[in-house]
């Protein structure tokens, strides 16, 4: 179920410069009870992306308004939210300032991932596909993602959950959806962002709340060998909440009880659902 | 006027990938007398963009037929093809191969640009926005182009008609919709596009008839300031033809003849329309 410019339509113009470019953002959150969780962490992002690609990002009240046409019911959906620079003739240049922007709502099933996933962990893999470095589009949530579509596509066992992305100067970064924790001592650290990747909801919320779980958070340059010796190393993003990672290219990776106690207290901030 | 997958249409399914993730590519071609210039080589740079990141490209045939469809009359036109993916659901993950990708056939009229930007050239800039480097993107024309669109939205100015491109390395790589040529001596060189850059048609031809006029193609890594040394520096791609530069960023440039008989070779080779 879609709705474009508050419309119920399963359709876009084929002049749409997302189409034609990638010409825009996105963000995806949870709907729990009705409600977007985090909502002002994920206007503000979308705001952030807008205004870096030079887009006028629609009011906070209109896209409220359009959620409230959602057909929404009370279980946990996942709802994905679009803006693009609008349509546009042939040609990179945008349209002027002032110009109607597009924006996109769907409304998709929550995923159901085995329990394991939070409870045990997931195996994953280093992708040979690397992140671009460019200041000019890390953090925020745009829609040039062919990265991440070829990193996701280098494998199609299922054992196998999510795989990690180094950039092209060997920095570990995130996973194909997620951002990366990794815990060691009394630090948690998580990687610098400011070339590569994007800056998550879920990821700005750990480190805002660490100290509650007597962790000190640290944005750092971490190399991929750091993985197996951290003491807990997790993914995180807004819908599948926490995920340790237990095992990376055949290699187990430690466990311990700070991964869960920091998912216990995220859902007891309603940052994250489960 | 747009034809989707072989029929009439303003509109494409709003879980297009080409929508959500830029998962596609796409050819801008010039078609003269109802024929599309050099299409061959278009197809064959679309078919290795699509088995690069993994998508079933369609065989030339059904896109011939597909341009048979089109209304098209004597004068140039523009013909845009883009494939992308095809529809999906939520998720980076590709549909499995064999699932029917999308193709977009466009129609645009030919533009009017002025004559003196051929026979004396135009006005430029350096751009402030980098371009990634990645060689798994680099080379094809991919839907990922937020950088050009971002680089070409630094500047309203109508008399600035293109601005120059730098990756993050400070290599030059080409502008913001052509290949880039310096003509030094009896060498003609043109920036290596291995980790930047798009491949261009025209590009080829030049790299493959420059010795018809007497000059010795070189691909290599070219500096900024390089511009301001080199006897002739020009611009193209199929549908400008090829563009002098006569002056960046408030400086002129040297000229020469050399650019005019690439561009009547060009010509008589039905390689661009003028």
């Amino acid at each position: 179920m879609f709705l474009i410019n508050g419309e119920p339509s399963d359709n876009i113009a084929v002049t749409n410069r997302g189409l034609h470019y990638g010409d825009g953002v996105f963000e995806t959150l949870a709907l729990l009870e009705k409600q977007p969780l985090c909502w002002t962490d994920h206007y503000q992002r979308l705001y952030r992306g807008c205004d870096r690609l030079g887009i006028d990002c629609p009011h906070e009240e209109i896209l409220l308004s359009d959620i409230d046409c959602l057909p929404i019911h009370n279980g946990p959906l996942v709802l994905k939210v679009i803006i693009t620079r609008g349509t546009g003739g042939r040609g990179y240049q945008p349209p002027p300032r002032g110009t109607d922007p597009c924006r996109i709502m769907g409304i998709y099933p929550w995923p159901d991932y085995p329990e394991t996933y939070s409870r045990v962990g997931i195996r994953s893999r280093f992708c040979d596909t690397r992140l671009s470095r460019n200041p000019t589009l890390a953090g925020i949530k745009h829609l040039n993602r062919l990265e991440q579509v070829i990193a996701r596509n280098e494998w199609q066992n299922d054992e196998i959950t999510e795989g990690l992305m180094l950039d092209t100067e060997d920095q570990l970064i995130e996973s194909t959806m997620c951002n990366l924790f990794l815990i060691d001592g009394d630090k948690i650290k998580t990687p610098d962002l400011k070339t590569s990747g994007i800056e998550g909801i879920v990821r700005k919320h750990i480190l805002d709340l660490a100290s509650e779980v007597s962790l000190s958070p640290v944005i750092l340059n971490i190399q991929k060998q750091e993985i197996f010796t951290a003491d807990e190393v997790f993914l995180c993003n807004s819908i599948i909440g926490i995920w340790p990672i237990s095992e990376v290219d055949g290699q187990m990776l430690k466990s311990g009880p700070k991964t869960d106690e920091i998912r216990q207290l995220l859902k007891k901030n309603q940052i994250i659902v489960e």
